[in-house]
């Protein structure tokens, strides 16, 4: 169904080796959380190997593909949460990648939502835990991500508020969104 | 204006005497630092003194007041927020203050939000820095609130998304709105 060897050529191109190396680790580590939650392993594999895909390139993107981004919620062109709604779009439009699973797991991959599919989890995790991935705390994620992906998305995401707030930076309102909903789904509520 | 005995009695008996010193001492430092900031005195000390008016009768007064909750965005009538909300109709309709500027303060004392007023910042912070609270780091705070009120909202609003997380608890969504409004203006955001 994927031409997989001419995704991976036009990926090189886009955003270099370097990049591209991230992606086969994220792709790779996608397929086989998606082989233990028991969710379709193609997919995972295509969304961990695009979810970069606009990296580098959003500002070209955005005037190549004429995309709005007034409804994305960033604060700048240097956002980094612009690539993953950019990446959606470039990997419908570029990639010609029309399955919406897989352009929603690129889509939210950096800021999480509430509600989020298995495969979502499975893309925003692999991302941030592929091999060559380094902080503290780490490895109890890894463990986590093997037995429980919503205790993984929560480790992460208090992971990632907290780093921001260490840095005095913007944290993408999404990303709040996400971790209320877990806690509450955790606690039970009823929506 | 005020009626301040009036008022002073009524809550001693709505909220118990414990929770009226507490508010007695946030009325003070709010008065305290209305006149630093050169804001209406008045309306600050009134605003601390009745902040925590519907505290403990939630139930009671969403009933008798007939008050449709389900617009606060809160999570259960345990929420710690609540009481702040219900609070603005408390004042308005139990205590007769009518002045919104109070009412907002009071209305957004726990939470925050987006571009608060100075007597909403005042009052946020004098709730959470009277002279018996104690928490880490909160000589540092009290000192910021005679220089910045922005600088403090900022302390206070990361040091308690903190504990939330520490916690495992919601975080409502206005706090993070709040602060990533502070960041934004500090680093020259026009809206």
């Amino acid at each position: 169904m994927y031409n997989i060897e001419k995704i991976k050529e036009k990926l090189i191109e886009d955003i270099g080796e370097r990049r591209y190396k991230h992606s086969l680790r994220v792709a790779q580590l996608a397929q086989d959380l998606a082989q233990i939650y028991e969710v379709d392993e193609e997919k995972a594999y295509i969304a961990g190997l695009t979810h970069d895909c606009a990296k580098y390139n959003e500002e070209k993107y955005i005037e190549k593909l004429n995309i709005d981004i007034s409804t994305y919620n960033v604060i700048s062109l240097k956002d980094p949460v612009l690539h993953s709604f950019i990446g959606a779009e470039v990997a419908k439009k570029v990639y010609n990648i029309s399955d919406k699973d897989i352009l929603d797991a690129i889509r939210y991959h950096t800021t999480g939502k509430e509600s989020m599919t298995i495969l979502e989890k499975i893309i925003f995790i692999a991302d941030a835990i592929e091999p060559r991935r380094d902080f503290e705390g780490i490895n109890n994620i890894r463990d986590a991500s093997r037995k429980d992906l919503d205790k993984t998305m929560l480790m992460l995401l208090d992971s990632s508020i907290i780093f921001l707030i260490s840095k005095k930076a913007i944290i993408n309102p999404l990303s709040f969104i996400a971790r209320n909903y877990l806690i509450e789904e955790r606690n039970g509520k009823t929506r």
